[in-house]
């Protein structure tokens, strides 16, 4: 899962990422932005199940919502 | 791009979000592993000069290569 900042929500990290990408000469680059990723292995039969499971993983602890939003893709294995 | 521990490395951070989520209620999870997302927007015309570009960033600031790995996606808009 991918939990990033909500458009619009100011970003200082990605920010401070930029100038020093800039400073060791990348210079084209125009934007960043700074996320947390998470791989979870879960013990879950069906990935109708696994969906809800996750989406209340991210709302309960993983995500804030009010600044940050989530994304996530399901892999069987 | 996506960076992650490589695997045998440590994640005391991925262990400590699978303990949480043990405690909020959520006991199906095996593992976590922990990672960092950047978006990036470049100006770059081409994929082809987009990629060691990215590669440069990754290894001289965005991952430490002795414990972490790391993947992307280019994607043109």
């Amino acid at each position: 899962m991918y939990v990033t900042l909500k458009d619009g929500i100011h970003d200082p990290q990605g920010k401070a990422v930029k100038d020093a990408l800039s400073v060791l000469g990348f210079n084209g680059v125009e934007q960043v932005r700074v996320g947390k990723y998470f791989e979870l292995d879960i013990a879950e039969t069906s990935l109708e199940t696994a969906g809800p499971l996750v989406n209340g993983m991210c709302d309960q602890l993983l995500a804030n919502t009010v600044i940050e939003k989530y994304r996530y893709e399901l892999i069987e294995k």
